[in-house]
């Protein structure tokens, strides 16, 4: 054991699933606010991955601005369009020379943006229903980080936190895997589901209410029967999904502000609200576990975008996440773990000023019973912090 | 009392006050963040106010989305200059025709975001320092709110929630104080200081760091000794307003990044650093009562630049916010309350679906002594929800 | 023969083979000024097609104001990249709704812009090395024209001129053949022949200089030798081209900016010095005959990007070009043919004003001779003006 | 008498004055064209005297490529609203490094134009009804102008020309001065004639028929009664101005597009159509000499906003037009004058490659008898390029 500075401890308040409501939200990666979240991400990535192809380490950036102004569109059975282009911005810092070296930040943010998009949104013809511009200034020329040269760990530049638990409670396990499932193996098979599926999830005591507004694809839509039907479909897979992860009794509801009679319904061109009236803007959205819970503590810190390296407050909420969950797999008896990482300006990010673990333990356990475990636990996923820099550029964790 | 769903309850964690561990920031008026959350509120306001002039009620609108691209500057002891503009783009929805009247809303908005900055920000050239652009596109025609008329309570559009608390803590008070003091009366009398005042408060046990960054102005600063006169005076000046709000031991840092021997310090043309390198954009920064507190529930909404009418999560944060503080002021034996109101869709907003109070109260006073006070000053709160709608409009509530 | 106001005359100056000194340019099809004619010209090709097809006739719409922001490249051998990318955005007015229709008058210009450049550009990313941006509002609502209905000749709307001469002269001839030949077939199988192509020709007296600057793309350099080939290999190519259009001494230069020593050459990663630092917009460059010859009368008009239905410049740069080529032709005798043609506001446009033919005719011929003729041809050019908008809007004309 | 290349000849063909159809055109300074033209000064000579102040030479720029892109308005009586603004995009090159020393081009750019549209336009709120965004890349470094140092003329550059007049027509006179005088002395005294007076003069033999087209102010005019009047005011105003340069038979047209029974007039709210979908920009309108002649040899380039010190078709358009100015007014004899510039790539910008002065002489005037005095006169202006360029930073030389 090191001398990290790690505290475990009961929590002092209820479980969030003794809690008498509890919600849990996520905006689906065709929410305007998760289209910046991925492309932020995604040009934060491609950046790191250039610096370190040229030069050997990631130089100072942070790209965790971009903001997008919606469209205009006009949805038609079997197939409308985009009016006026949905307009994306993206924001932000970047070393553009290093060493008498020049990285075309831009031209790289905007290849990023573009390769993202068209991976993720079949609908969306990138370049005529959406327009991508950047403006990536220089930052001070002090900020440059050092990955990748021998494996130090970068001193922490800020007063800053991260926020983490697990697992997930039922609620937010049924809300999480509504949209990625939806948005996944249900949309491969159903092109009528858009990507931007945004789901809410209610508890109030045993009761869980389930309602998510899904952007159906008008090219896969030839009226309003077909479009019930998606409607129901929807509807019936995401019941038959909640069965997965409660025995609670879960009630579903799709698109319901949807109105038959007026034939006014949740049609896109896109699959995005982004096509009509929905701005959005990085940080806006999930937290970095995808999800927004309100229940629990949260950090208003934009993760997406962020500078993996030396980003203190990116990494911790990753990284308390990440370590709230493997402990909470290891370590038998743990009900739930809410883990808090405080960063100490000037010591290195694997020693942060506080780690402090909030436990409520199963039935039968107590905190003292497994505390030294945890704290094992925790040090030793700390001891790996660099680990999550690399994951996040590899692109192996998601940040919205 | 009326047939509101008022739960009062006690909390079941420990007061902030009590924990080991407090965290409290605030982002001042200059912070690139707080500028787009100003600037947004301010064009929410005029557009507000423009509608209900021209057509007696406020229509559809959300401002809520300016984004800040940082500039290039040069300070320089006696006056630097800005070598790259900031670029401000105002993004949103507004309502531009109504029956046949066209409302003006991108130069209404231009204008609001000028005079606003005018205003605030003494030693920024609005128009040569910064650009300020603008793109409102319409929202779905259907969303048109209706206030002004005959006092009607909106339905809630939206299942969306806030929270408040009440009173702050001590840190909290330093913190938020320390900020307000600093580029109010303070800058007042001290030019040198600008408006991007960031101010981090962290408690630990009975010790409380209070770190100050402050954006000095450079044409008030002559040099090196000059400057460091500025950084001692508002060392002093902040030390002994703390004493204001506590008896608890005070530590103040300011301009900690400060490198005197490479003269590296935090010198400004403009009075925010938004003129070097710092992006910004609206709803990352201080929540609507002006603070991040980490160690308390906060709404992921951004509610600057949100309509005051019919935006749910922009009226139950401010709402949660006023009517915790109105009944810790007036209900005797409260050390904390925190407020969590939840929208019903489909019902007044006046209506939440449920509104719960978390109590913590004094030594020697139970719950149950005060339940029913509390109950029915939030009661009586509720009843009054559209005044919190006419305050926003007249720019009596801060958002951030 | 017809009514209208024709008017055959001699010229009463030189013919321009004779005048002793004769200046000639053309800016290639990658000259940022010619991007732009070319991408204006595009989205005008395609919302006339689109109103066309949607409602059976021309809308309202201009789009000739295309503008340019140059990108920074680092080209290299072998390939290098664009730094920062090109920003290119299209202006104009478009009818966006008629009749309750919805055009999507934005989204089309995009669109076609892509379809150019990727079409034009071989080694330009379209989205990665340019951003393409549009901006087009609304006109006024009542300048809607009516092409397509019933073949009925439009009125002119203003008081407007076009001049047009044939044929060209040896070194319009020479300088118009190699910026299209290079650029054409030698591109083909010497792909590091660029599209930004600029040729002068400069004739005094017998004797013709073509100065000729060729952007050469760089991922088909090795070195500083194949370079001088790459230059060398053009200077063969279109001194032997000069001899197809006269029997002039003509001397060729290729790229004589170059500094071999210095190693500065005229190397591009993408064919055109729109990446690196030129500038471009609409109706700059050449004039709609391809050329620009101020030994000539020439209009000030940017053809490129207008509405050909109803835009009377447009209409009769080209038209007065067609029918000189066409006559002088048809009409033997005639050396030099200049036509102007000037609108009549209110008058059918095939009614012009006055249309001037000032002839230059061969040895032995007479004016008079052959008055009646051309006299006649005009006539006849001129009562088929619809054709020309046809042509335009199949893409039959060249407008630059 | 220096070796300078002049040749001094008489003109081939009919003196303007003779021939039977004249066109001449005046974009006032509120028409969006000259708008871009004005700005695009402004910010040149504003960039020239800061490189000037600072390191005693004009650094490299151009900033001839601003865009306008129209806005949206609401004139109505006694005062209107701009409903979405206009957005101005000013592009160019510029040195924004020298030797170490950083210059603000962008913050200059954006003052200059504020300053510039502020004095010329009463009616237009900078920064409420126009936005005015700025892109100045950098271009090509080793493009370092020399001016200021040691007087040394420059080297041209390129192979370029530039052609001027003098004396102007009557009718070139009338057009020029009805511009000038109705939106300087005749504005003064009446407001409601806007800064968008747009001027076409057309001869036929010995009548002149003037087409003016004014916007009218609306905040000036009550009614259609008091339009009217405004119309006839301006109307008799021209009239009797006429009178001042000719004794041919004139009528003048104001407004002619108006329809008074549809109470369809040309009423703005600014004082320019750019407030209602008249896109504009830079080198479209006026030449040099502020006119559009296409009875005369025009230079299709841009004069406005390039760099005086090197850009020789900038100088050579204003040159020749200074030159031919005072040649007419020194030499007595001159009926009409056109001088046309060729440069010569690599020679100082005072030694053209070719100076061809074509000569119309007065009744019993032989060129013969003037030709040295003609000849000497070119060659001392010619000696005095360097004037030029001082003339036009110092904003005494109109461009457009």
């Amino acid at each position: 054991m090191t001398d990290r500075n790690i505290h475990v401890q009961p929590e002092s308040g209820l479980a969030v699933e003794d809690q008498n409501v509890e919600i849990v939200e996520r905006k689906g990666i065709g929410h305007p606010d998760s289209i910046c979240d991925g492309v932020a991400e995604s040009v934060s990535r491609a950046l790191a991955q250039t610096y370190l192809d040229r030069v050997g380490k990631v130089l100072h950036y942070n790209t965790d601005e971009t903001q997008l102004v919606a469209g205009t569109a006009a949805p038609a059975y079997d197939g409308g369009e985009v009016l006026e282009p949905i307009y994306l911005l993206i924001v932000g810092r970047a070393t553009k020379e290093y060493e008498g070296q020049r990285i075309p930040a831009e031209s790289i943010a905007l290849k990023a943006a573009r390769e993202y998009l068209d991976e993720q949104f079949p609908f969306l013809d990138v370049g005529g229903d959406i327009i991508v511009d950047v403006e990536l200034g220089e930052g001070s020329g002090d900020l440059q980080s050092v990955f990748g040269e021998e494996g130090a760990v970068p001193m922490a530049n800020d007063t800053s936190y991260g926020v983490g638990h697990a697992p997930l409670s039922e609620t937010e396990q049924i809300v999480y895997n509504t949209e990625h499932r939806l948005t996944g193996e249900y949309a491969e098979e159903n092109p009528v589901v858009g990507q931007d599926v945004k789901v809410m999830g209610k508890r109030e005591g045993d009761h869980i209410d389930v309602t998510v507004a899904v952007a159906m694809v008008d090219e896969h839509v030839s009226d309003l029967y077909e479009y019930k039907d998606a409607v129901e479909g929807v509807r019936e897979y995401v019941s038959d999904l909640a069965t997965d992860y409660t025995d609670r009794d879960v009630t579903v509801h799709v698109n319901t502000a949807d109105d038959y009679d007026e034939e006014s319904i949740y049609l896109t061109t896109t699959g995005t609200s982004a096509e009509q009236g929905d701005d959005g803007s990085v940080g806006r959205g999930n937290r970095a576990n995808g999800l927004i819970t309100p229940n629990r503590p949260m950090s208003m810190e934009a993760t997406s975008g962020k500078n993996p390296v030396n980003h203190i407050g990116k990494i911790y909420n990753i990284l308390s996440t990440e370590i709230a969950q493997s402990v909470a797999d290891e370590v038998d008896g743990i009900r739930q773990l809410q883990l808090r990482l405080l960063s100490q300006i000037g010591s290195p990010i694997d020693e942060p000023h506080v780690a402090d673990a909030m436990l409520v333990t199963e039935d039968g356990v107590a905190v003292g019973d497994i505390e030294d475990e945890v704290h094992e636990a925790v040090d030793a996923e700390l001891a790996d912090v660099t680990g999550v820099t690399r994951k996040v550029i590899e692109g192996d964790v998601s940040t919205f």
